[in-house]
């Protein structure tokens, strides 16, 4: 076998087997085969696809590159969560204390963000103290007596999707199906939970711009998780706005306890409700969506979810007090409140009502990378404080006096960047305009 | 500008600028665009093409990343040839002294063999004393005073090409006709002819398998030519089997020496009249190809052709008497001879007289160099005095006792492998079957 032909095989159209995508991802993973053949080989699949047979086998082989985390210590059917990533996006802290306080065992490892999405690991360490790299025994004890850990991803999980992901991103190679699929699957895979709930994103602000290619992109994981052997529901959600009101990593930590207090925005509350149902029904701890939905709630109400939420942040060393008053973290030294007429002017817009219409959310995500929020680079450091406070969605009526959002940050010319781009991100119509529905499908 | 960019518009079906095209071969060529990057792009242009002007500046960047030669003090208008490539194709030997001794200057860089097809730098290498890398002055002298000279090419020509080509010969990027085009007329432009004649070979030894193919690369080479100032002809001839009787370095030396004392195998020397005669006409020296073929026959005729070639070896410091007598320079310690027996027991024929009907001409030429004949990698020794003898052709009737061909190698196990390739090569009719074209077409 050589790396050539097997370029040759697939540039032409031809279907690698197992052993031919396992000498790939072994052999550039080991070094032997070297970046350049490597990126062909990629943009080969651009243009040519994979099948879900190669699908399946290249996340294996990348699942197997590593170490497999083991939750078999931890009692109980083990359900992980994964977003592909969005603005906003913070329902991993909510989906994980309701999981917890039902007695199904969360045992998480996430990201961070790059580029115009957040990560949650960088919004558990906007809380002082808090740690995210705990040991693999202290993770799984912590499991096992709070019921809820969630931590960095180890280095050693699945490190030809590190170094095949860091490839193509410098190779234009990242917009494939199949590739996207296997590097999200492989590390969920190797992380080890029995059941997966997928949140696809769609929309503007997602990878995935259009239903289509989100409904491809959740049908090839689910099918590679039925091949691979486990229980795994994608489901569909809007990303063509931030989810909820809060951008920004200390701001999203606040929203989430907002939410587990029962105060949430509708549409953030919606996709964490049934991402948690979803979760529940996987776990084996509720029937159907009616009977989980009830023990949602509950959580909600009795404030056993928020509860677990202090008891989970004190476990790993943060400091709980601050999600009863988290106002001195989301301080900063500079704020700028946009208005109607911000938006009105920037789109020539002569009336003097009208409607949030469409918003470039990849753009709203790049302006809270602006304020300081996000990184650009891996070695960027950020401003957890930083972020934007939404008043108004998609849909909803403006008037020029009405407050769209407020940006905050620590630079004056960092939110003067921030703003423009804010602003430039919508358009407004004279035309009532439909909301977007939050949750698309169910695969 | 940055590469990633350009990557994601060719990918994306973009059309890259000028100035674009310019800071990719700068960039490559300088080693600040990485070859993982440069080789995601080649695989992008492969799937996505490029257009006429696109290859044009591909082309010009690529010959201005090195030095141009400078022809100008050769007097008159010179005229360059280039072959695409093939088996037994040793044309530049008998049409540089047609040319030279009909007061054409030429002045020639030459490449070496590579896998299946020769070179004719090896092949000069073959004459006892000839060197093939002599200073440029002397290059120049050598053209004013014996009207040829042939040098191999210097490292300076075009070192974006060979940058380029060797990151396509590992990524399967080699078969684009963009890239094919650009790589020969970048080192045609920087080689600095007036007018250039090329031979574009088509068929089983042939980069190019099909007319279709040879075509578009032909009208490719000659529309980057027009576009760069050049007076470019292209002439597509037949490689569905070997060109002429021998194939070998010194053995093609030998039957150069036969076609210039008018002795030759027919469709060799036919393939070397046209191109001489367009290159006649294109230096002004004949006004169609009526004039320009009875300029070739008198020059072959009355021996000036034959003794403008003895004067050229010897002024590049060869032993010039091997040429009247070059028995012991083609002797090797072991041989075959190949009967049709061999051919008809290879193919399971049943009949006792059949025509060869088809040749694998890429294994012929794969076979001389498992004879040892040719070079797998750069670094391979070649052994010049081993080869293959032709005594029949596509079309020609065979019995069982006639020879088809005679190998030459000095070593018996190379001998064995080699013959056994050989003979797979050819396939055996029971019907008669028609005779190849020799040239197809003129662009």
């Amino acid at each position: 076998m050589n790396t050539y032909d097997l370029i040759m095989k697939k540039r032409n159209g031809g279907v690698l087997n197992k052993d031919e995508i396992a000498y790939i991802v072994d052999g550039f993973t080991k070094g032997s085969i070297p970046d350049y053949q490597m990126s062909a080989l990629l943009m080969a699949i651009y243009f040519k696809g994979m099948n879900a047979e190669e699908t399946t086998n290249l996340t294996m082989s990348m699942a197997d590159s590593g170490d497999r985390l083991d939750l078999s210590a931890i009692k109980g059917r083990k359900v992980d969560k994964h977003s592909t990533g969005g603005v906003g996006d913070k329902t991993s802290l909510i989906v994980g204390p309701i999981l917890a306080s039902l007695g199904v065992p969360v045992a998480k490892m996430s990201g961070r963000g790059l580029g115009h999405t957040g990560g949650t690991i960088d919004k558990l360490e906007a809380i002082p103290g808090f740690s995210t790299s705990i040991s693999e025994e202290a993770f799984i004890n912590q499991v096992n007596t709070v019921g809820l850990s969630i931590v960095g991803q180890t280095a050693n999980l699945a490190p030809a999707d590190k170094k095949i992901y860091a490839l193509r991103d410098v190779t234009a190679t990242v917009d494939n199906i199949s590739l996207i699929a296997a590097s999200i699957m492989s590390k969920k895979l190797a992380a080890g939970a029995d059941a997966i709930v997928l949140d696809v994103k769609v929309g503007t602000g997602a990878f995935m711009k259009d239903i289509e290619g989100a409904r491809a992109l959740a049908e090839t994981m689910v099918s590679i998780g039925k091949l691979a052997g486990r229980d795994v529901t994608a489901v569909i959600t809007d990303m063509n706005e931030p989810l909820g009101n809060n951008i920004g990593n200390m701001l999203e930590v606040a929203e989430a306890v907002d939410c587990l207090k029962g105060n949430g925005e509708a549409r953030l509350m919606e996709v964490s409700k049934v991402l948690a149902c979803h979760m529940l029904i996987k776990a084996g701890k509720a029937d159907n969506e009616k009977e989980s939905l009830e023990m949602v709630n509950r959580v909600i109400d009795d404030g056993s979810a928020f509860a677990k939420m202090k008891e989970f942040v004190s476990a790993q060393g943060g400091d709980a007090t601050c999600l009863d008053d988290y106002s001195a973290l989301c301080k900063t030294d500079y704020s700028y409140t946009v208005t109607g007429k911000d938006l009105f002017e920037a789109t020539s817009f002569d009336s003097t009502i009208g409607y949030l219409k469409t918003c470039d959310n990849q753009e709203v995500g790049m302006a809270s990378l602006e304020l300081g929020g996000g990184r650009r680079t891996k070695e960027d450091v950020i401003d957890l404080a930083v972020g934007i406070i939404l008043n108004k969605h998609l849909g909803d009526e403006i008037s020029a006096d009405d407050t769209v959002a407020t940006l905050y940050a620590n630079d004056e010319g960092k939110l003067k960047a921030a703003t423009k781009r804010f602003i430039n991100a919508y358009s407004v119509s004279d035309k009532k305009c439909d909301k977007n529905p939050i949750v698309y499908e169910v695969i």
